[in-house]
């Protein structure tokens, strides 16, 4: 068993108003970094998953972002009311939640 | 393929002078992050391996903390003279740095 189980990277990188990029941060991300690790805090899990809040994950168009290692699945556009469906589904279930997958051949793992 | 071959997290959590626990970021982690990048950059890999800051690992006592992902290998009292064996042995060769991986149970990776 690894150390986390999963561990999770919100992306919370600030780019100045107006960035033609955007940032995560400017969409919500440090509310993220907080609801999941309170979920996780909630339900007793602190210890096997992990969430933490990153520098820019260059995928500032699809944000806010969402990595969960180490399965290396990206999450674009993620709500607070996305949190409990990531955190049951994915990160304690192993299901991704697909609906919320970057749709982008670059971020979508290719198993070969 | 994934996005990013492989991903580091380099902690920069900062906690007050003087705690018990210390922190990575006093510890030197953001000159750790500022060279990973940059020898990344200068190796014309920054699109295939990315390094990010990251919140605090709970490693603390062993900062300052890399983690890298997907492998889940730790990394612990990094300085910035062995940011380039990273770089060239493990995270582009593949081979971990023995010497410098946390001697915890909790952070050596079992594989079963």
């Amino acid at each position: 068993m690894a150390r986390f189980k999963r561990h999770l990277l919100v992306c919370e990188n600030e780019r100045a108003e107006g960035h033609p990029r955007g940032s995560c941060a400017r969409k919500g991300g440090a509310e993220l970094t907080a609801k999941f690790k309170e979920e996780l805090r909630n339900r007793g899990m602190a210890t096997q998953f992990r969430a933490n809040k990153s520098g820019c994950l260059d995928a500032c168009e699809f944000g806010p972002v969402v990595v969960v290692y180490p399965d290396a699945i990206w999450y674009g556009g993620v709500t607070a009311d996305d949190v409990v469906e990531i955190i049951e589904s994915h990160v304690i279930g192993g299901k991704p939640v697909r609906r919320l997958m970057i749709q982008d051949k670059r971020f979508l793992q290719e198993f070969d």
